[in-house]
């Protein structure tokens, strides 16, 4: 008995120490910085310089807030409670301008090149790269008429298409969320080790994925100064819903041929399929149901719901879309997909929007997927699940 | 005469307005970011919001470095005066606290995610992108049993690389400088675009243009803490030649064969040139001297040249990399092209060293080109002249 208790004190002090200890840089780092560090409790401690500074905070944008403490060498420091998986925005406040951490890797986000620190989720290998075949990411650019402007876009080729020459492929339209760009499903979101993962286990079609700028303005339409306006203010959703117009123009009229010319994609709306995150799951219902002529696969990725404009979180099927959910068989035959999916940790709004959707679908009998990640937030690590879970459902019965 | 007084006052009045008026939100800002403002006379403004400053400063890293002045609105502001063209590097010092600009795009410098200002240069358009074909830019990895590690790389695949789908094309192996990573040729130097204007203009042979990570470290290497080491402090410098080492045998052993296995090259000495720019031009020349059966065109753009061990800026051309220049007819059938550049702007250390290399190479009559880039520093508009010059003179006596 004795021994047992010394043996468990050993094993508990080890343990303590180890916690104490094990604090590594995060793997969204950038080369040789060394904060911030993550531990095996998910703690995440952000180290800072800042020497003449009278103020310095930390702002997770999806987690603390708080202000860091002074050491005597002149940088700040701060050490999170446990945090969910993921990645994790966040900036810095010094003495009142928010700023990046240059020890981390910049993302966009947030309509600037953010900070964020990856916290590794025990047991999901799903989203790093593994020893399978990759395929690769290219940056395309393609001249739109709409905007007057060459656009950049990026597509995940899967591993085989350079050697099948002969094999035509589907295509995923994969949108990010406001605030981000085009370079938010692969630098945040490992869209690529998420497709090469799956499409190695047979989980998923060998696909191409399109991720598209989802800002456009219209040649000769003027963008108000929109200093000091915040995301959401009336001035920002009305720019919004002007490029939320050339966009769905641009992207049906320009980009989609473009992709059909430049890559051996299956060019019919059986083999075609858009999803996005946040705005571009708005984006994305905008589209898809614009266009049931170009789409059979659907996927709403904690989607802003507004654009269905729900009266009390319930939506009216008969009537939103143009009545395209009106008839639930026809609905069913046309659209092979409809996926809607939430983090259980977001805000109130977004979950209990997204839970009214669904209940009003399921009461309308309207076939769909509704998918819910567990203890995460409106973070990437949702939609990381989010894409897993899609991905393997799209193309299955109109692809051998 | 009273007239043309009146008319010349009002000509220059109107010139002064104009002048003050005409500052534009720079090409290199994020979507919707007003600041920095460049005018027509290549000055540039910054703006800066940390309200509750102290004192807020300005560091171009090859230009003015000075305090800004706060305004009422908690913004601070910098006006510099006319600056050379090209995207320069800057950051801001907030309170000690050395950071990004968010109205930038971030590009890697510095080991970090710097902001940078672009100053256009009149008439040039050779890096804008044009109504020409476009290249694609593609994002490899690949596994390296040198580091143990998924490595990333960039590759430009010419505008025709996927219809003329049995030709085979050389290659140019293209090197970032030191503190930049492998998306610096793309993001900074624009070299995609560069290419398709060339290849555009049949001014140069269409080429696949790889760009890989300058970093490398042997499987099992403990990198030391280099926190507070400046770049060029002795531990840097160790772990640099580690690096360096490490480097040499993943380009040569893994990365080559990897490429070739992958692309379309023409995979032999004849078809293969390595240039990079600064600490990458250390690494080309140690690179390609050293494995000469793999390489036969060679660029050095503002090159650090200590790898040469030059005294006094003069090379001893008998004995400088095991002998390879000793007879200067053979090294010119050798090596088809030895090109080195320097920006006439650049840092004295800099220039001289080109000067001396370039003079002692002509005294021991080794066919070379010796470019200087008028008025620019060591900064990208040099590099992206350089590249100009360079590209064009590749491949041409071995590609049809």
């Amino acid at each position: 008995m004795r021994l047992i208790g010394i043996l468990a004190l050993l094993f508990a002090s080890s343990c303590i120490a180890q916690n104490q200890n094990d604090f590594k840089p995060a793997s969204s780092n950038v080369l040789d910085a060394q904060y911030p560090k993550v531990d095996s409790q998910s703690r995440v401690e952000i180290r800072f310089r800042a020497a003449d500074a009278a103020k310095v905070r930390v702002n997770f944008w999806s987690g603390p807030k708080a202000d860091m403490d002074k050491r005597s060498d002149g940088f700040w420091t701060f050490t999170t409670p446990p945090m969910a998986p993921g990645l994790h925005y966040y900036t810095i406040i010094v003495d009142g301008a928010e700023v990046s951490d240059p020890g981390s890797t910049a993302y966009f986000g947030g309509s600037k090149w953010a900070s964020a620190v990856e916290v590794p989720e025990a047991g999901a290998d799903y989203y790093l790269p593994q020893d399978v075949p990759h395929g690769q990411v290219r940056e395309i650019w393609y001249h739109s008429n709409v905007t007057g402007t060459w656009r950049h876009a990026l597509a995940y080729l899967p591993p085989d298409y350079d050697s099948q020459t002969k094999t035509r492929y589907p295509v995923l339209y994969l949108q990010h969320g406001g605030g981000e760009d085009e370079t938010g499903w692969i630098r945040q979101g490992k869209a690529n080790f998420i497709l090469d993962n799956l499409i190695a286990r047979r989980k998923a079609k060998p696909m191409i994925v399109v991720m598209a700028n989802g800002y456009a303005s219209r040649a000769g339409y003027q963008v108000p100064d929109l200093t000091g306006q915040p995301f959401g203010s009336p001035m920002f959703l009305k720019v919004m819903q002007e490029r939320m117009s050339a966009f769905e123009d641009d992207f049906t009229q320009v980009l989609i041929p473009f992709i059909d010319k430049t890559f051996r994609t299956i060019p019919d709306r059986d083999h075609r399929a858009m999803a996005g995150l946040s705005m571009g799951g708005m984006q994305t219902f905008q589209v898809t149901f614009d266009h049931l002529d170009l789409f059979s696969y659907i996927g709403g990725f904690s989607g802003a719901v507004n654009v269905f404009q729900m009266g009390n979180n319930k939506l009216n099927t008969k009537t939103a879309f143009h009545g395209a959910m009106a008839d639930p068989r026809a609905f069913a035959k046309r659209v092979h997909l409809l996926w809607i999916g939430v983090g259980t940790d977001e805000p109130d709004r977004m979950k209990s929007g997204l839970e009214g959707l669904h209940a009003s679908l399921d009461e309308a009998k309207i076939q769909h997927v509704f998918y819910q990640s567990p203890g995460t937030s409106h973070e990437w690590q949702t939609w990381r699940r989010d894409l897993k879970d899609f991905a393997p459902r799209l193309f299955q019965s109109t692809v051998q």
